[in-house]
């Protein structure tokens, strides 16, 4: 099949062999992926994530110096199934899934693994216990949006919000709207969102934060205590460069807690006396439960989040390696769906 | 009166300004004040705290250039009362107290105040709403040690242990001698303590922990899981050295919670994609509040916490600066009292 290929820290489209689902396995088509910012850190930062992995025990997914087919943000089309199925579902159905496959080695992570390819190939291979069905009437660019609203609800879920608290989203990507929108499902009010770029910030209200700050016109915290008064602050990092932590740090008033979502890939340097003076809390976030995937589903066919706004462009294969690139600008782009069938 | 003074990053004796009760306070005498290992830090990294204090924008409590006396962990008398004070207790009274006192301008910070003397004096003013009379059979030196209890109470507190999770409290001077007394104030099971020096883990065992580690000999998790099974861990920094928060988060299980009550005066780096790939959080801590330390002081006079035997040695003023030597050798100590009034 053909794919649009991580290969060498460049994305190239070539052909790829086919994926054979095995035991509980499906074959699906893609119909629409994704761009996730782990993926344009994946291309350049891979070995860094691998030797964190190593470094730490865990187990690790893939070996960059081989060819890898990434995106894990999409819905697809059932085309055929393997052995031992229940088939439940239909061929020509539409679904969703948590990117992860079941397999006789044990668990792959769809899109970041050298044996499972993810949406920017024209199929994978899918568990089948892990197939949401989309319904028919939500479009499949909103379908697709369920993996990245999953982080959010699972980022707010971490949060945990109590009385007295209210939410201060720094960053606007994808993964701080996800978080905006996941805020307004639960209905905390105020939510206050910052981010340099005015497209974001009108998407985020648009996902229904109640004041958007810029940053570079006044301090976030000064216009968070302005809107949410004596509340304390739960602190959304959703932007992932060094130094944010050490500035939200700086910041942030004291009993703060800070939930950082946005992944740096590099080390970075804080002020232990800081979080000690204020009682800061950091809370470190990853991925969702599949209760908290199946949520964000279902708030997208229910319509309580539009997911729709959030999609800035379309490209087929051969436009992938250039959307990674758009994606580096922020005025330009939110999510971009990769649309592998296109010619 | 004579006090142990800091004054240019050294401890000398000398006389200073008799403390004046104002309203509302109440002159004491200094019966005996455990020296601290944050006063350690301050006589070396007073300008630090300073600084981490203005670019938070957080109240500074005092100017290093200037004289202090430092001792923030006493048990006291009392000589007098100032004006407006009500006067329930009586001279002669033994008392403990929070190391706050009410002014006119706020709050001083008695040990850490260019005004306010701490218990390296012979005398300090001290708020009359904050005194806890200490009871008739409770000795002096095991009073003197609220403080310090109250510390690892309000770090036991803020960890939280719920079901399914027990403490790795790493590093057994005061702070996680402390820390391990509140857990087994709580009827914690297994506490998991690691140090490097034998007494200290000695002094760990005997405050109620069930295992004790030497991290020289055997990995500090691997012990932990041997004795907690599939409990997740909530590790108590007990040290505060630079390198050790990315070490914890480094070996620390997925979805640890890390507790840093350890000062780290430096800056400190981590990797946050550590962090991410394992969803820790990290909650620092500092001080207590009042009613944790009027359950620090219950549990003394209890004799559900056997404080006496951590006390490892007295001086007078003239020992203060040889204590302060002594102190940064685990082996030798875990907590020296001063006795001001021995000459």
């Amino acid at each position: 099949m053909r794919a649009a290929v991580m290969r060498e820290k460049r994305i190239v489209v070539d052909e790829v062999p086919d994926p054979q689902p095995g035991p509980g396995q499906v074959l699906v088509r893609t119909l629409a992926c994704g761009i996730c910012g782990s993926d344009l850190h994946a291309l350049h930062h891979a070995d860094a994530m691998a030797e964190v992995a190593e470094e730490c025990g865990l187990p690790r997914t893939m070996d960059p110096s081989r060819d890898v087919v990434m995106g894990h943000e999409f819905c697809a089309e059932i085309l055929d199934f393997g052995p031992n199925t229940l088939r439940n579902l239909a061929v020509g159905d539409r679904v969703c899934s948590m990117p992860l496959v079941f397999h006789s080695g044990g668990v792959g992570a769809v899109g970041y693994s050298n044996d499972f390819p993810g949406g920017y190939g024209e199929r994978m291979v899918l568990s089948e216990p892990m197939l949401l069905r989309v319904p028919d009437d939500l479009p499949t660019e909103a379908a697709s949006l369920t993996e990245p609203l999953a982080v959010g609800v699972h980022a707010v879920a971490k949060g945990a919000l109590r009385a007295g608290e209210a939410p201060l989203v720094v960053g606007c990507g994808p993964v701080g709207l996800a978080v905006v929108a996941a805020l307004a499902m639960q209905g905390v009010e105020p939510i206050v969102a910052a981010d340099y770029s005015p497209r974001r910030r009108a998407l985020a209200e648009g996902l229904g934060a109640h004041v958007v700050v810029d940053p570079a016109a006044e301090a976030s915290f000064d216009r968070f205590r302005a809107a949410a008064g004596a509340k304390s602050a739960v602190v959304f990092e959703c932007v992932g460069v060094p130094g944010l932590l050490h500035t939200l740090m700086r910041d942030a008033p004291p009993q703060s807690r800070l939930v950082v979502a946005g992944a740096c890939m590099e080390d970075d340097r804080i002020k232990p006396l800081i979080g000690i003076q204020k009682e800061l809390q950091i809370q470190f976030v990853l991925g969702y439960t599949p209760q908290e995937f199946a949520a964000a589903l279902e708030a997208l066919a229910e319509g309580r989040v539009d997911g729709a706004s959030l999609i800035t462009g379309r490209v087929d294969l051969a436009g992938v390696a250039g959307a990674f690139e758009d994606l580096g600008r922020p005025e330009a782009h939110a999510k971009i769906l990769v649309e592998p069938w296109r010619s």
